[in-house]
């Protein structure tokens, strides 16, 4: 939809645009209102190209786009009939938790494992752990390739699949070699495009691989959120949970903005999974269980949670953050009580869409 | 807590911010860290002039208060020990929920009357109703005189509080002399400090009146927030709810940008009660339930929802936000489900504070 | 216009959009594209109850408006022919500035009378000082009406026009009585609309009177802003300046986010003068030249400008953020050689228009 | 520093506070004020770890960082003293001005070629063209490994050094190969400190190359934007540049929120260049020329501005936001007049630090 900034478009003005989208197959059809003119583009008008040509024409108000940019991960699409399956469980059946420690000590085994079977025997679904770490201060502790094999005895251990972050092709092939199966991307790499690429290209035999894929600190969940999905499914696994975990900080004192207000945004637009992170929104171990209850009331279909059986050893943001084992059963508990009470409201909702 | 440029200040800087302070009745101690020497204000800081002088001297970096600016509203302050009553019911022995429609039609008090009549029996406890509306556009519907008898006839008809918001002395003084018991002072009017204290001082000897703050859309909520009840607090009547109600909206796609985890923040720092406005957080009907229960988890002593009859007749926001009811009842039942969960928590965290 | 949920309306939504349009006036006019129509609203689309009432449906994904809700501030209504004059000097003709200390201090009336002289012969042509100040902490000085004689002296001994702020009605009718003929709206009353419309009404038969309007530190810089100002304009006098001075800060360490860039956005769209206040905008003495020579470059009419003679003795924010007379005197030379390098552009612009 | 809740620790508090910290080679001094003792930390309190375990402690209220986090990009490190040389010229001396189109057009190289000698002709000192381009929507043009031939061709024609944004390793190679001499990382990879490393490592032994780097869209100016330059410059070579492009827009109606203000907060604490992206800022052609002053007039080193001799031909940004090189031309000559006019300053500034 083309806005002037005068009440209408000269004669002149009209053949440009009309030139202009012509050449990507569009039209131009002018509403008539009382005070004034619009012009709206008749054809598919998701070229940024096109849009970036009339937006730079002076005599151009502004241009309201009235589709969405995703095909794939649109909820409308073929691939919303599909049912995404973490380990046992299958999204939307019950809420999924992931659990585990921010960072695992390649010094200290033990402290995953423990932690694993501990957050296991709480019900978490699957084990988080952090192999690799990017961190702000490049003078803090990266991670350790060791830290892989300790993931992954968890995970044999266990008998549950474990979630680790990958922030560049060498982790990425490590990682699917070693057998992860969730691979998280991180929010600063949220927009890296070349490793979203590069994971759908991974992924896209490996249907028992998904991504948990952070929103950045910045982006509006809709456009920019999901077009980053896009990237990855656009290979074809279709595999992909999407993940708010606060947003930058304005005015509220919590480590990011906490954002699980955005689950029901997202999932008017996509039929991805949303899984909450609410240990990065609120960043303080104390805030963790009622902001997994508001993402749950929002309508999240899982949240992944740090935990740690003794947050003051761990080596990451565990001693901040995690919860402990215990902590994490009766917030699990309470969580499935409520999202089994909006259980019939979710269900007549995905009817009537 | 005072940061110089350099790594410590000169003898002379020295004198100049001990001589500063001095005329405040404080005293310098400096802090010889191993990189860096800081300078410690003794004494209270809470004067903002002096804070001024000190960050105006070029070689400071930056100073870092200690002390909370507010007294009255602190949560170790002597009003800690009151409880506040609304009605019938004590805050923090059940969830309060105040409803109604956003503004009262004087053509059709009927819609007044009923929907007063349902939201008591979906279990409200208060009845809100707009008299006098603030709106963007100086051309829309700005209130009526003739709504405020509608209003006291609700309250009469239910024999419930009612709550409306005044905007300026002379609407204060027709709520005051009408009989309204809840005054609501709106995100606009938050840092309007001529009519925060003109209400503190008309209610001073008021003790059946009460304030419902809302949050400005900009507020950080403790610094503030908590200084613009102090204003009211200051004139001894210490009935004040603070009400979060969403703030300028940034990335995600809401009327405001939903801020009910800002309630944990508020009640580390102060005792009042914090009653969330779901309804202009969201500002669509079909999130509000879910907005409700975060804030629930997060906490919150009450809510603030708008609800009408027939949302599509309502004359202010109705038609957009306010839900009906029969939605409100089964939120309330959901809400006070959940209120009850958590309630062992609550109590713990009171006494451990 | 609106946009559908799905990719297009049902007959029976098509029937309800139009009965709800009519009741205003309006009509629907679909818009058939390759993939999903749109819907556009014929008629005068700026009555908010009928954008809220089509909000409240649950098929409408959005509504976007394409009218400007504000009608005397338009760029394009009758009073752009107008041209404001503060004292000798015609805003667009030269820079306006406008200096003076942030808060007259009544019991040292030679602070004011001094930096007024002084900010007088370093170039300004008009003067400010704070007689009532809102202050966030209420315990804070707050204001002295003594300060108002003092005020009007400094006027009568430099013979410039003087701004100060007013926050309430007394406040108002104390200012205009004594002589005042800019008056200043805060930040935090920008959104007081009883105390706007109190303004115009006051000022209506007063065109030796201006209002200098601040935008509060949440406003959209069209919608919100340019209204606030129509609330003022409503009553027939149109002398109102813009005044962008920071915004809630988020990432950049400034007392507000510096919002100068918001001038050309308002030039677009209103024919009012902008005047930026680069004191508030960046809160510290050293950053002020900077951010007002900004200003100039994005097409500021105006500047106003915190100075005190000795800025440690001042009382409100001038220990921090007011420059010397010395400073200003320099600052205007070159914020003057910017104004007319930029100057043919300025004309250019204005023309196209 | 260390803030508890209450008004000091209880001894077993302190004893654990002191622990810790111990750890970490610190000691703990408790200052003891009027109201309330807080703790200073004594010693090197950088680690991250420390400060996240003390934060942990559920009876602390916050910790406020005294030591910035970044060393080699501290103002005061030694790397201070060297300048940065682009081509022919030596920042500081002259404002730097690097032009050219957003993208190459593979299929047309003359645009570029003549872009590149026009730019030159108006000014600027080196070239920019897009070889690769992050896209948020996957199916529109994300570059061409011919582009990289065209804009070394470019860069032979002129005689200037050229800039083009790497995203990966495999970029970085090519671009390396080819002699690409300003290497960009884009603002959605500010924060892939996989890449960052890489490109560190690239250079180290490659003094003629220089990075520049653009601001993340939600990054603080500070701790986030120099410690990410720290990741540079851990490897050797210090030719780095900042670059503020804008960040996440909030109220304004830009593509982003104009960020040339956070170049003297940068200043202040490292010594890196700042080159202002005005382009990306704004996103509009017509509000570049003001962007750019008054990215001058606060203090900025240097613009990187997209130019495209015929915008409505260029494939990326360049429709919506180039400027023509004779724009480039004029705004250059207001750009140096101002620099030239606050030179005398810049120079007392940095003697002054």
């Amino acid at each position: 939809m083309i806005l002037p900034k005068a009440n209408s478009l000269s004669p002149k003005q009209l053949r440009e645009v009309t030139s202009i989208v012509g050449e990507f197959d569009c039209q131009i059809q002018p509403i008539a209102g009382a005070l004034r003119t619009i012009y709206a583009i008749v054809g598919d008008e998701r070229d940024d190209l096109m849009i970036n040509r009339l937006e730079g024409l002076d005599y151009i108000d502004r241009i309201d786009r009235i589709q969405s940019p995703f095909k794939l991960m649109d909820r409308r699409s073929d691939l919303a009939r599909g049912r995404l399956k973490i380990g046992e469980m299958t999204l939307g059946e019950q809420l999924l938790v992931i659990a585990g420690p921010c960072t695992i000590d390649p010094k200290n085994p033990n402290y995953f494992y423990e932690t694993a079977a501990a957050v296991k025997e709480a019900g978490a679904q699957a084990i988080r752990g952090g192999v690799w770490k990017p961190r702000t201060n490049p003078y803090s502790y990266q991670g350790d390739n060791r830290s892989l094999d300790i993931l992954m005895e968890g995970a044999r251990r266990t008998g549950l699949p474990v979630d680790t972050e990958v922030m560049d092709e060498a982790q990425l092939a490590l990682a699917l070699d070693a057998g992860v199966t969730i691979l998280q991307v991180g929010a600063r790499n949220a927009l890296n495009y070349s490793l979203l690429r590069a994971i759908g290209r991974a992924i896209a035999q490996r249907p028992e691989v998904s991504v948990l894929l952070k929103r950045s600190m910045h982006m509006g969940p809709l456009n920019e959120f999901i077009s980053a999905a896009e990237y990855i499914a656009a290979f074809g696994n279709p595999n992909i949970m999407l993940c708010p975990r606060g947003t930058t900080p304005t005015l509220d004192g919590y480590r990011n903005h906490p954002d699980e207000s955005a689950t029901p945004l997202l999932k008017e637009k996509t039929w991805a999974a949303v899984v909450v992170d609410p240990s990065h929104s609120v960043g303080k171990a104390a805030y963790v269980p009622a902001a997994s209850l508001a993402a749950v009331a929002y309508g999240a279909d899982g949240l992944c949670i740090e935990s740690h059986i003794e947050p003051q050893k761990g080596i990451g943001d565990d001693p901040k953050q995690a919860i402990t084992p215990e902590t994490l059963k009766t917030l699990i508990s309470q969580a499935r009580a409520l999202w089994e009470l909006k259980r019939p409201e979710a269900a007549e909702t995905q009817h009537a869409a």
